[in-house]
């Protein structure tokens, strides 16, 4: 049987979702607690790769394992073990054939911006000291939006060969303190978030242009995009199946 | 020359706002800073005391010093140097007469719980996990509210002799996940927020009743009031002079 378990954290004491050889990621503690729980060797597979001090609202990944189980008891274990920064939303059986990474329609990414400082968003948006033009930025956006070889927003450090994505939609929204970029895609690259984040806010600050990004697409090289975000404003929000 | 700071502050990695022999705490921060930009010895005397990993959204204390300031420039200095769990929101002069403890006319009070855990609130919320019922609690207000003698509501570890207080206002205010406690009174004793926030609680638990307080109240005996809820929920929100 296949086991689907969503799920939620704080990402701002984690290493990230994925095992590292120095534990404290959401997948250890996951394998860690129901491998215990279950009385055997249990190994997950996740949706999606986020990096150390990124945020997910929803996270998905499968397990698989020959008997039947109680779902709700199996996930109330789970949130009564696991570290605080991680909550356990879900645990469903799903069809054999199901795979959390590949059956992606779209997943839904978030970059949260603060143009006040406040204390208690430290954790959970970037701070942004400088003057930003969040009309220019807006114009930036149609720039990205539609299906591009994203290889200048993509972090070198990969082994994904097609970087050709479609990102869907892109948009900021603004509050009263800041404002927070949001982006759905039918896959991101490595750090293509941050990038693309990075972009927008250079095209804010107006140090590149709003129509540069064409050519920054076309050069297919990392060096001419602009830096990658800082981790903590990133949020995976949502993931469409 | 007489100086007011108001400031906010992230209590939940912090010793609490007065200062403590292994430092960490508010006071020693701005203290240690405003001593070095200033090049003397600065004391500050604070509004209100907050216990470690307690918030606070305003707090104000005043220091002198003989010459006048550049407000402005002191205040982005602070907030430069200090720690990112602390903003200094103003620093002004004030009348040399000002005292801000003793011209309080209100202080605000909250104190945060979650129904529903959420990891990012951790650090903002006690998670009651018991079914609680609301209008029990909004029923046991009414009997907090008015002028007593709080000693039943105060930790006994404590200088103050006289205990009588006035709480002006005390309410409920539910959102999608949880809901706080709302208080506002002419001055709070040691913990006092927090014994009428787990009173408050005992009472939606149906663990006592509503029209117990007042017997409570009248009894000026720590020991016959519900526990001391954790520091993590409570938030100083607005002190009125």
């Amino acid at each position: 049987m296949k086991y689907l378990i969503n799920m939620m954290y704080d990402g701002s004491e984690l290493n990230g979702y994925a095992t590292q050889p120095n534990k404290n990621t959401v997948q250890d503690e996951i394998e860690r607690i129901l491998s215990k729980m279950l009385n055997c060797d249990i190994k997950t597979f996740g949706a999606s790769r986020t990096d150390a001090r990124v945020h997910a609202l929803n996270q998905y990944a499968t397990f698989e394992l020959e008997k039947e189980l109680d779902c709700q008891g199996i996930m109330r274990g789970l949130n009564a073990q696991i570290k605080p920064a991680i909550k356990i939303k879900s645990i469903k059986q799903v069809d054999q054939s199901f795979n959390p990474r590949y059956d992606v329609v779209d997943k839904v990414y978030e970059y949260h911006v603060m143009t006040e400082y406040n204390p208690f968003k430290r954790r959970y948006a970037f701070h942004q000291k400088k003057k930003i033009d969040i009309k220019q930025m807006e114009e930036a956006c149609q720039y990205i939006v539609g299906t591009h070889d994203f290889t200048s927003f993509c972090n070198t450090n990969t082994e994904v060969i097609d970087k050709v994505r479609t990102v869907k939609d892109l948009k900021i929204e603004q509050s009263s303190d800041g404002f927070k970029i949001v982006v759905k895609g039918n896959g991101f690259l490595y750090n293509m978030v941050r990038i693309i984040a990075g972009t927008l806010i250079s095209v804010g600050e107006g140090r590149i242009k709003a129509d540069a990004i064409t050519g920054i697409l076309e050069a297919k090289d990392r060096t001419v995009a602009p830096k990658t975000m800082p981790p903590e404003g990133l949020f995976l929000v949502e993931i469409n199946y």
